[in-house]
């Protein structure tokens, strides 16, 4: 942590910020610049620090409190040089394959649930998804099948022998969700819910969790050691888009903002073009960006008949377009290095 | 609900975007103009048309949908024209006086809480805050005392008469907050919790909304018409910054959101300029700024030693400060034809 | 500057990095931490050293450089305490009083900027605006009466005594505008123009600098002090809205990021509710926020027939409102210890 | 153009807007909703009906008005649904091969732009890249070393046989620039610059129009549609990152707004990894991501020291690794069905 003074600060005021930093037990280095003065905190490293840096800018003539540490550690490729490989049931992600997880944006029947497993699994996908809790932006949309929903899951997975992602919502959907899925995902809208992820965490389930669409990737990192610091490290990383001014997509993809994540930390990192287009015209080129980027795996939404679907109908591919893009996912796997799972 | 064709558009693309609306007993308008032929959807008027809007845009030939229709009823200025008043224990909100809610962000101990509550009152606010559940970015900043914080924030309403709001970040924290606080806060974070939002609207306390920090305006009337819809009408709207790529300021204060809310709802909004800028050289200037807008109430983080704080120090105001800030308020307030509650 | 090392960073590292310093005349502080080295240049002072600063940043095991000084100084408040006062004809800009800019959008005819030019004179208005040249996002777009719009600006001014702001959009409109208009405005889409920054500073004239609507506070700052680098001290900062990602109004209006601009400089700073809103009701709101925030002035556009404007007729205000207006901003002057100009 | 009235409309309000209409020579059609009557504009069609648009927004009880038809139409694919063909010197952007420009940030001496040139040649660049005028955010950064930068390109060019891409800032540079250069680029910040638009436009020469970082996909399009309207439709679009909230690059790179472009309009995308992140480590990934997206060319930094660089030091490649980058690139290109120029 470095303390910047103000030009005009005095003997005095740089005295209280030592006194500040004893107090807290650590020790410090002076620099007095032509213009400002600076001081180093030095000592006892903690991965947190922010109480004392907000309290030390309080304190008069500092003008402001870098932080020189990264606020997460459990998550931290600095201690865990290789990415990390996450099972969820017989599917692996973060090995050199791309493993991409399929299915329709809510479970709506089953005949539409089953159709879309075995389609989704016939063209590649090592793994169902599909939302028996939704949430939505409006009281009266529809909000999912919810325990009905999850019961059709597991009958997929039991026909298909695929592994179901499946997103919560809330800690009391967590009982009912253990046996008939497996990874719990955490939705964008849900990613700065502390509560939530602790709880996920507590369940030693893998869990997928994508980025809030206003986090940071430093947010989103750190959401990911409130995950870790409940003792779960099977965390798997979703990108899924930003919000920012642009409306001709329905979120902006960072591709850019994942390949930094991938640098920061060791958790496999996938990305999901269905939510962030909002546009099965641009599923396709943005999945295959994705892979080339160095994404470990994708999340597609696909579902049998796209313009009866009861949520995001814009946004899914058809089976049949589904399968010509694993086509093509798998080409470009190949291009950098990479096979598909 | 407008849905506008391609250029190409054939007479059976038409017809069957038409079929589609009768399916849902819709009837229609067909206006065949030089470059595209639009159709407009008539009758059995629903807030809710979302889905099928979905399912038509993906439809062969349809270029877009435009809704017509607002996506929210409960809260609608449209169907209450006057402004509404939320009571909070015994302060009003949303009448023509300005309410000012103060106190600090967390409950740290009893002598800070209750010298905080007394400071508050002492200076004109109607209500007292302060956190005993925080939403932090990071697992290893100070997360609020829980329970035992409730317990001190009762105590400081023994003391003062002041009624309490406070975060609730989980549905189970709210049984013991129901006879210890007076309202429910939904932070920003939580703002797209919709699980959350049902379970404090079946309360029937009254609940103070924050604005998600990327939520828009839209999403935060929608927001609120999740707890109307759960029976709970007693809602205020807090604005309280959005997320932009401004670094001067913590959050990017949205009073003309703020002003562009009033005319869509009738539920009273107050406004944080505590939390928005996160500096508290701002916050004066801002609170004038919000109640010059036309704010009901404000929301101000007040704390008796800001150096000492365990979280928000850069933003909570000293009480001499405050008491000064207060008397700034009552002359602008009265400036635009109102008063201080 | 402050150069902090990654975690594996070895002597020779560092030693490269001090080498690096020495080479452009910098001593130096090193800080070994317990988990980083940090390194404080020290010396030289100058207001750019972001070449340097990049440069470090790609030296081996150099994690990242952080800036300590401002990068702008003829423009900074450190440098003068008070705020100055700019004069545009006969107009004061930045003294203990409101000045208010009002007047059409695009001049349009010669009747309708007379008019207009009257109309806000005698409601109060210190100073007329009207666009000769008009930047639009379209080519199609009316683009404004160019050196005739010019002429019945000075015929305005020649009838009514205000002063005249125009917006100049390339060099080589300067010389016609001299002797026509007062004020040289430069406007959002060309804050980053800084061929035409260094131009306008050299005319001597008052240059009214908007923000870039996705210019930081601190690129704004920048932007000032290229035409005050220029040798052109007489500037108006004037805020008018950034773009995010909420659609209810044009702009996201930023008066925090105004507020904490009139920290950092010395110059006067005025606001635009016309513009920032886009919306006519929106206009009045914000206009008193603005002046309860600090603004030093107000540019509001007022035309005589609003829903006949060619150019951005739904945010200007008539004249009967305008004059409700000014008696509002009058009152709320009044209120924060100003008067009108 | 589909007007919607409030839900209070009067008949007397409906014909003051049917009456405008056809004062422009609109007919219309009408559709009484439930709950709103929607009028529909119909004839006449132009690509610029705005200035209509605002006038109707201002009539009383008129809730919205919603455009139906696109504002560009020289550009648009609509009416060249295949993709156009520039040529810059030898050099093809928009065929079925990915066409890549490199080069130094700036021209900062002969030895650095020669060295470059070689290099990017040799590794399979078609087009050289460097700035003789440099937009820098600070009066005080290196400038650019202007015609004697043009100069030195014009060398290389000989040298090499590689035509140039180099940044025009203002239209007096331009006279300078046509014998040196072989392509105009426009950079992001003066893409809203108007009047430059215009001038580039008329130079019959190949404009290269960077998206400016705060513009909207139609922004773009209708920058591009400035060009055109000049008589110019030699244009190629290059994507280089947008403005956001997130900070671990310098800007967020949108590839799907640049996917979304490609349906929009006929004329060559290419992308620009380098400025976008501003990160060498990141321009890898991103320009695989970029041609794996649909993307018909590339930008990408090079500098023979680029720890010595005088401006995007942190960004550029050294000769080895933009080596190693186009074969990676050349791979991607195939297994998307390209090849490399």
């Amino acid at each position: 942590m470095i303390i910047v003074m103000t030009s005009g600060a005095a003997e005095e005021d740089i005295a209280r910020v030592i006194q500040r930093l004893e107090q807290d037990g650590y020790g410090h280095h002076i620099s007095h610049g032509v213009e400002r003065t600076v001081i180093g905190a030095v000592g006892a490293p903690e991965a947190e620090k922010e109480q004392l840096a907000d309290q030390l800018s309080r304190l008069p003539m500092v003008e402001r409190v870098v932080p020189i540490l990264k606020p997460y550690k459990l998550v931290s490729r600095e201690y865990h040089p290789e990415t990390g490989v996450v099972k969820v049931g017989p599917a692996h992600f973060g090995d050199e394959k791309i493993a991409v997880i399929a299915g329709p944006c809510a479970v709506e029947s089953e005949e539409q649930v089953l159709e879309a497993a075995q389609v989704v699994k016939a063209a590649g996908a090592v793994a169902l998804r599909g939302g028996a809790y939704k949430p939505r932006t409006s009281p009266y949309s529809f909000q999912g099948l919810g325990e009905e929903g999850l019961d059709l899951l597991a009958k997929a997975r039991e026909l298909t022998g695929l592994p179901v992602v499946s997103e919560v919502m809330a800690p009391r959907q967590i009982e009912g969700m253990i046996d008939r899925v497996d990874a719990l995902q955490v939705g964008a809208r849900n990613m700065h819910n502390y509560d939530l992820l602790r709880e996920v965490g507590q369940t030693g389930m893998p869990i997928l969790l994508k980025r809030g669409f206003a986090a940071t990737v430093q947010e989103w990192l750190r959401a990911a050691e409130y995950v870790a610091a409940s003792g779960n490290l099977d965390i798997i990383m979703c990108e899924r888009g930003v919000r920012t001014f642009e409306t001709e997509t329905r979120f902006t993809f960072d591709l850019a903002g994942m390949a930094a994540a991938k640098q920061e930390t060791y958790l496999p990192i996938i990305a999901d073009p269905s939510h962030t287009t909002g546009d099965y015209r641009l599923v396709g080129p943005m999945a295959l960006a994705a892979v080339a980027a160095g994404a470990d795996g994708l999340m597609i939404e696909v579902h049998p008949h796209p313009d009866q679907a009861l949520s995001d109908g814009p946004q899914s591919l058809t089976p049949a377009s589904f399968k010509r893009l694993m086509d093509q996912v798998r080409t470009v796997a190949a291009a950098v290095g990479r096979e598909m799972a």
